[in-house]
């Protein structure tokens, strides 16, 4: 049995290239003692995931040429030699761009088996824990303010705009569609939403934000983040998530003038979610019952095959995903033809 | 008896010109019950007046034009019909850019007078107390670490580094001249210093700052900001205290980019020291003691009568100055020919 997976050919030069991925197969690992084999079901892709092809220095070390890219995953447990878990159960794990993946079992956790699958890599794992950390611990809304998140509709920024509606606060959005706003609106309920792309921005985002920003939550970097902090209000907080509109620039562009933190006395503070591990269980218990009872939403973009994996992780950079952007690599075991 | 006053004539664009200024005159006020006429000893001239001449939106609202220009002062009281004011007390106010002032008496505090009287508003005034809560309450250093400070010979900036060595960190200056960078080390003791005019300035702080950057006190912005940016550490807090190098810029130059704020989830936080006047008290207990014992030196780079004050200003913006910028508008009571 093969076990196929998607490794690191080269180190990309500006946007990533199908030719920077490679295809290997390698013989599915047979189990020693303690250890779980599983199979992938989903993999998570998700921005930070350019940090890792690149040798820059970073928070976390590049996946080395020639090993399996990392990521999130929701996997099958095949064969068990660790008394915690058995065939059949459903765990999350960073088993990577793989078919198979097996180890001592620390490294993967069991899933709620009533919950669908993929929310353990959505909006119950990383990019929902992302999301918490960031604007309830960071960011720090109090009811009346007014919450601004960039990337509105992806895996963070949906999930930013629903916890803030639920603390109360004015909650705006700015996407890159206007299909993207229209969702962020009617779907997760944000109060407005701009489109970067074709509204003036500052303009637009003035008139969304009439009382000024309290929270800017930040995915996107670039010219998103230049005008919302024209917008700041004296004592804005600033969380600073992500900076996706620059991953792949070969160098560093320049960023916005930083009178406005001076003048408003406000706070950028960056963050890494895997720091606040600690924080996931007050995350789930304040989120899980609100996805389980329909009040958290999240869409999903799933595209099919292992294989699919490097062409979808470019048009993540390219926005052209819409909601979590996710790969079935196997066929969830009650779909199995 | 006239008042002469320096007014704001026009506001400027770009680098003020003395023409920006007006000598005016009027008659010395007559004080009524309550109130207390004083002669300005010494005028202290910052940055931050180059914001109050300017009517772009700011922290505090801009000078009007035609008004006289503000600023801090140490007085002599000339006649008092307030209780707790004495002729001959000497007092610290803000009273501006004028030979005398007479108000109701809140708005000026008795100085001590064992220490000299150009201290109130230097070494253990508003610029003392911005560094103390920029590096103590914002900074948070530790023992051990690396601080970084710019415009490191200057009034803020000088005492920035004095107060990280007696927090046992290393202390690094940045500054504009090999001899402010010689009196950073040898006159007040900080470890290391870099002339950002010669020296290339991210190898240079590299260099001084072997195990990077902890805090980041900030007076300059541009270039010199972002070269600091580069040595963070993981943590990092950069206290955002001034930006003089823009402050004529007639656009908001770029700024820095982020990503290292990101990378090291370090925290940029702006400040304005008339929000901290409560600290006023803690500062004064930890720093008089040390002015007065010489463990804390200050510089001062005193010009004489108040119409050199423009000028100075002007020089203020291009580096000129060696130590805090102060104006004697009129010699000290012992010292009258």
């Amino acid at each position: 049995m093969t076990n196929r997976q998607i490794t690191l050919k080269k180190r990309p030069v500006g946007m990533p290239t199908p030719d920077d991925f490679e295809m290997a197969t390698s013989p599915v690992p047979v189990p020693q003692d303690g250890q779980v084999l599983r199979r992938t079901l989903y993999l998570s892709l998700d921005p930070y995931m350019r940090g890792r092809m690149s040798d820059a220095r970073s928070y976390a070390p590049p996946v080395s040429l020639s090993a399996v890219m990392v990521g999130h995953t929701v996997s099958e447990v095949v064969e068990s030699r660790h008394p915690a878990f058995q065939p059949g159960d459903l765990v999350a794990g960073y088993d990577g761009w793989q078919e198979y993946a097996c180890s001592a079992g620390q490294d993967i956790r069991k899933i709620d088996p009533s919950l669908p699958p993929t929310t353990a890599i959505g909006v119950l794992g990383m990019p929902g824990l992302t999301a918490y950390v960031g604007l309830v611990d960071i960011g720090q809304p109090k009811p009346g303010e007014t919450v601004v998140v960039s990337a509105a509709s992806g895996a963070v920024g949906s999930i930013v705009g629903q916890l803030a509606k639920i603390r109360d606060c004015r909650a705006v959005g700015i996407a890159g569609s206007t299909e993207k706003c229209r969702y962020a609106i009617d779907g997760l309920g944000f109060d407005a939403c701009v489109n970067y792309k074709t509204d003036d921005l500052v303009a637009a985002l003035r008139a969304a934000c009439p009382a000024g920003i309290d929270v800017y939550f930040e995915n996107v970097g670039g010219a998103v983040l230049a005008a919302a902090l024209r917008l700041i209000n004296r004592g804005a907080r600033i969380p600073l998530c992500g900076m996706i509109s620059e991953y792949n620039a070969t160098n560093p562009p320049p960023g916005p003038n930083l009178r406005p933190i001076l003048a408003n006395r406000a706070t950028v503070r960056g963050f890494i979610v895997s720091d606040h591990a600690d924080r996931m269980g007050a995350f789930l218990q304040e989120c899980a019952p609100l996805v389980r009872d329909g009040r958290l939403r999240y869409r999903e973009d799933i595209v099919d095959g292992l294989e699919a994996a490097p062409r979808a992780l470019i048009g993540l950079f390219e926005g052209r995903n819409f909601g979590k952007l996710i790969v079935r690599v196997s066929p969830e075991p009650g779909h199995r033809p």
